[in-house]
């Protein structure tokens, strides 16, 4: 059987577009219950300013609390720049993620940065924490609200420097859901074919319904690890109603039938996300929770 | 570019799950709007009991009306039995549906016919009314509720069965919205190796999220023609909240998104989806709509 690994993002992409704020210990009971399902990774956190994301004010309280209880698990966390680079650290972290958008507009519109500021910062982290693993999220891989959609051209370019930047793993994230699978595959074969020995990830927005066709052509052109979130949870705060990420149980079920080995125990999984968000109520997007006893039906 | 033929069939399997029976004026007034997106084939009605199904009631006035309108579409029907066949002729039908499960148990409880019962009655509507072309909706292909889901070799039987009854066009109909990509692509590709002339469809349930990563795979396995509803209506009315079939908005998105042709105004028909479906709250279930003009976000 072929594996897959899922990496789950749901307590860092799907919590930070939640209104409530999660209590810390109600996220550590749901990242013991995603790990108790049998994922491998999770990005757990973001060590961000909480007055920008009050969200994940928690966010080393949450990262010691994992690194002690799930030590040979991947625990990841997202750092806007060297500052949570260092807290991340601090909390015994090695695994990070450090977004530059593909499109520069949008980057700076994101995170107020050039390319070169963008890289810059990377340098830094990479210079003087050498010790962490660190993965580059290219935000509007896919497409940009400002640009529209990039180059093959542009988008292998933009691998080339992270490259260059001594980081070998990254990414793909269509920030606006506007892939479509023909142009998964050629992104994905493109990177494939001029870095054989970069790691690709893909991280799939679900706002046109394209998450699980996407995520499985870019299973399908050969990407390691695809990222997804518990109960679709997270994408865009935005559009009241909109689909977030891909969900996760969705994702599993797709892969479980069609005979890939994913690790995870589904039943638990939907099982977990059916007590879970209960109280997060109109922000949950999977499918599964809809299925109930009296269906299927005719 | 290579042309996919999409059948709208939410006037027949969508409306029938609504709890508001819709007047014919508005039924005629959502077709033509169909018509005007560029749609070239429609599923318009069925012709049942409407005791069974009091939404279609005026299934004679509806046909009447599409013939003498939209003489060079293809208008389709949805027939239960030899009466509901007569009947669409009279009103001056051409192409019509008749359902059969491959599931024995299921077309037991679904139209109470045996296998046999039902091929009988497919034997009567095609000698009695020979200018018929025939489309069987071979219901429970992926799965059954009872039977779970068949061999290969169980569905290339019953194509089989079908073809012999001189019909050459089936639509494989996932009822249960339990197929993933790789069955859909073993089934189609299994029949298409058999029956090398036999005209193929899809007709995909979205229940578990799978609507378009199925239709997919059914188009690139090689169908010929792909079922879907606008806004996602249909699917079961016993799980409130669970999706219905694919939506036609998020099929043509995608498919002009990977250079399909389709001969679809995307445009329109989200507008089209937006105007009718405000007034069918609660069972919208395509992604489209809810995309607005604040996102995309970051």
């Amino acid at each position: 059987m072929q594996k897959v690994k899922i990496l789950e993002c749901g307590p860092r992409d799907g919590w930070q577009n939640l209104k409530r704020v999660l209590p810390t210990e109600e996220k550590l009971k749901y990242i013991d219950g995603l790990f108790a399902c049998g994922l491998e990774s999770v990005e757990i956190t973001s060590f961000v300013s909480p007055k920008s994301i009050p969200q994940m004010v928690d966010a080393g309280e949450v990262a010691h609390y994992c690194v002690e209880e799930y030590p040979d698990k991947e625990l990841v966390a997202l750092v806007p720049n060297f500052k949570g680079a260092e807290l991340a650290r601090a909390a015994g972290l090695k695994n990070l993620t450090y977004v530059i958008s593909v499109s520069e507009s949008h980057n700076k519109a994101n995170i107020n940065r050039t390319h070169d500021q963008s890289f810059e910062e990377l340098r830094r982290i990479r210079e003087s924490l050498p010790e962490l693993e660190l993965c580059i999220g290219m935000a509007t891989t896919f497409g940009c609200p400002f640009e529209g959609i990039p180059t093959l051209d542009k988008v292998l370019h933009f691998v080339e420097r992270i490259r260059s930047s001594g980081v070998d793993t990254v990414y793909l994230a269509d920030t606006i859901g506007i892939a479509d699978p023909t142009q998964v595959r050629r992104t994905v074969q493109g990177i494939r074919g001029n870095f054989p020995d970069m790691k690709l990830q893909v991280h799939i927005h679900d706002t046109r319904g394209m998450g699980l066709v996407n995520t499985l052509a870019a299973i399908e052109a050969g990407v390691d690890t695809v990222q997804s979130t518990l109960g679709g949870l997270g994408g865009c705060p935005f559009a009241p109603g909109a689909s977030g990420n891909t969900a996760t149980e969705d994702l599993v079920y797709m892969l479980q039938r069609m005979g890939y080995d994913t690790g995870i125990d589904f039943d638990k999984l939907l099982a977990l996300s059916k007590e879970q968000h209960g109280e997060i109520d109109g922000v949950y997007s999977g499918h599964q929770m809809n299925i109930t006893a009296k269906s299927p039906c005719c």
